[in-house]
């Protein structure tokens, strides 16, 4: 079984970089060719284009930002998908919405590959640790082709369903995580103005009934007002909530808290903070600027 | 130490037996007497009003739905505040703006009277086990006073700070909750017209990153669509958010998702759902009326 | 000139028998043939299919709800797009989002043809009377061969710029009439809930600094209670907040009040209310529902 | 009859130079002296305190920011209401919630005074132009006394019903307009990031359907990006929006994009609007800021 990966971003680079510490070699493109430097100095063998990775291998794992990249990369001019062989199997762990997942799928059958949806929970550390969870929508047998490459990369592997169903399962995740982390943030703007040390009420929400485990793992951003160096940027978050709200959209399901979060986090690009962690829509809630 | 207690309702009601049950002999009040009859027949005393309860007793604790009726009981016409004898001790229970707060601890301060705030964290069911937790606002000493009070009905005491910080921390708190079920329920809800399992869903929600100790104790409320019998009346979560947001507005801070998830609630409200648990908002956005 | 007309749906219903009454001659389509009848009697000819309808005309006017139902006409399997001559002219008045007419516009160039968006504002009455207004994008030639049938239908005919603007401008119309409409409701709702009268309440409304042409055409409808036989269909304004809130991601726009009206239209619509004119959203929040 | 005026801000200010130019000689008072001085030269009398000024005066007229600001100054320390002569007529202006009007209506029965609520209808130049329009609650036979005053200040007076019922119809009016306000900037930030020419857009907007007196007051605001010298500066916005939504609490009224229309304002005053005219959430929404 010969490997591509595409797209060695903040997710995909530790993904791949898992990839060659369990012995496989992939060949690997990225739009931008420096990020790939570090996997090939370890091994990995550059293409040029997504199509002449597809012409190399016989499985292609995609971790992209948004439905347009994957889009681009597998149906654009230079696409992968009408170079990969009859048989092929197509993963992808990018965040889409479940009718763009579909849709590829159907791309997919219609050339002759298999297709499997794989979108990760667990950002950055999880990504670089292996330790990430998959939610897999596809056929069972294309579940059990990809298990090796999947378990390299990941420590849980949950088969949602048919295809559609482990992009849905990621974008009804985000949208709860996203709104969560502003409540968090709104909690510790407005409990900081009203006098309370901001680590108090940090622990005191972090042990709480609501004291989630992504909580936790933001607090000592929230502490230092560090937002750099993200986990999960602010407009990728803002990206999976436009997901959430396109599917809703689609279903005739109404979501005003999810809405409102995403707009705030649409605010917060705005005001200059879409490529911090998004834990920084707490810095956006926060902050104030002086009348003219 | 003589104790009264005002304020029987689905909180105050397990509180004070477990200060029965601690050796405590508290004299009682409550709006409608019927809910007094178990503590009386545990030994409990009945006072006819709030006053009458205040000059029988040292310490008063009181465990109210909103200010109003904090107001209503300590400084109404049959009031307690005016009746309570020189340096008794007020502990309030109830969830109460920061500002409302610190106008009571003027009230009994003009009089010679302690205050304390002790709003708690934890539902029904830790009120009855004797498991709250309480964030208290106030002077070490009077805390000290109170402490054998509040360790016979819960097993956290936090001391936040001077009188305010206690509200604070705790409207905060509902902020964030109140916040962290809306999201649940719409992802929940967003899940299944999506054709997810209801369950494994749930399941994936709870065990993920977003699975707070909240998500826990309300799941299976969702897998069963079952919001009678409520830990906590959703009116109560949509009364603590427009504290929240009242409280903001005084201190100048945007909750723009906040008030998003304050006005869902008050659409279940309207929608029949005010008495049930909190986390029938699921309910609320999951329901679909037939056009006439 | 052979026309075509695609459409016949509240709007487009008026809009063709207002070209029938000035001389021309549809030929006419429809999802649903009864709509077509009234036409039919008046001198329109039927066409089975868009392709059929593509065949004998040289300029085809479209009148459908939504981007997908002008794709599905278009360039479905039985599509016009595919069938008209070279050099025929298109003219969509359907509102779409901007994206979607630029696609049409390149979809119609590849095949020889010309395009023009027309999207109108007006509702039910202007499309029977003739009076609609139609904001125009394209170039100036086409609209030129357009304007006879556009001044047979309507008495207000602005070029807005090429291709996009036209849907630009009536999406930002619709945007704004969507909260509009949602403001007049809520400050209808809490006015009577204050205990003002409700007919002296309108009259205050529309006769103030926020009296709009809109508050006045659906003054009535308040005063009645009555959302029947639409002017707009509640579920037409939720589609079009829904394409300005698609476009707004695109650009990067944050519409923190758009959305929430959106949602509030998405909940009127999951209660019941989508086939009503879209000014129940009064009803959807005066109405209340007794706790079971 | 001898009429006192406190509160010469934006609105008072104008107010009370009506009163002079129709031949009434008030004695005034305001928070800062300064704000007095061109009334003072123009035949007007000072008055040091609140209570100072009752002394004065059988009718007192305020026309303060908020709430508080009407308590501190009729009921505070120096306050006037204990020191006006028994059967005194308070026309209370500015704008406040229906609740609080009552509240101050009882004030003045208990000392014999009587109470009528006034607010206003138009802004700052309608103010100076004495255009004005009074909402007015209370007795007919007050209103009738009050009349010439308001008739000096005004053009147009419109008797809503008993106290409470002119703070209700002000409230709900502002609560349309901050929204609709809202709704313009949105459009107007979208379609020009559409690439509609914003002198078009306006035009369109505001001889559409939408085109509200409000719209065609703040068109050139917008086209200018000038928002200084306010008619009505943002942060009052907020603060009704804010009376809005603490008196459909009361009411257990749902304000869901109301609350969101008030969210976005104070988004705007931590972000240096507060003391621009409220047309600056158009500023708000537009602006980027680039990330750090």
């Amino acid at each position: 079984m010969s490997i591509g990966f595409i797209g060695l971003g903040i997710m995909g680079g530790g993904m791949a970089a898992n990839l060659l510490r369990k012995g496989f070699s992939p060949v690997v493109h990225n739009r931008t060719r420096a990020k790939a430097d570090p996997l090939l100095a370890a091994g990995a063998v550059w293409a040029d284009t997504p199509a002449a990775l597809g012409r190399q291998v016989t499985t292609v794992i995609t971790m992209l930002a948004h439905p347009e990249a994957v889009r681009a990369m597998a149906l654009g001019a230079e696409g992968f998908l009408d170079h990969l062989p009859s048989g092929a199997l197509w993963i992808d762990c990018s965040t889409v919405n479940p009718s763009f997942s579909r849709a590829m799928a159907a791309e997919a059958q219609r050339r002759g590959l298999r297709y499997l949806e794989a979108p990760v929970t667990g950002s950055k550390a999880a990504a670089a640790g292996g330790t990430l969870r998959f939610l897999v929508g596809g056929a069972p047998e294309d579940l059990d082709a990809a298990r090796p490459l999947l378990e390299a990369m990941g420590r849980q592997i949950v088969h949602v369903g048919e295809v559609g169903m482990g992009s849905a399962a990621k974008i009804v995740n985000n949208l709860v995580l996203g709104q969560m982390m502003a409540a968090f943030a709104e909690g510790v703007v407005l409990g900081e103005a009203l006098g309370l040390d901001r680590a108090t009420l940090l622990d005191l929400l972090v042990e709480g009934p609501g004291g989630a485990p992504l909580l936790k793992l933001k607090r000592d951003r929230l502490a230092h007002d560090d937002f750099a160096d993200p986990d999960f940027p602010l407009r990728w978050m803002h990206k999976d909530l436009h997901l959430a709200a396109q599917t809703a959209y689609e279903v005739g399901v109404a979501l005003p808290v999810g809405h409102a979060a995403g707009e705030a986090y649409a605010l917060a690009i705005r005001y200059g903070l879409g490529d911090d962690d998004f834990a920084a829509i707490y810095r956006f809630l926060a902050r104030q600027i002086p009348h003219p």
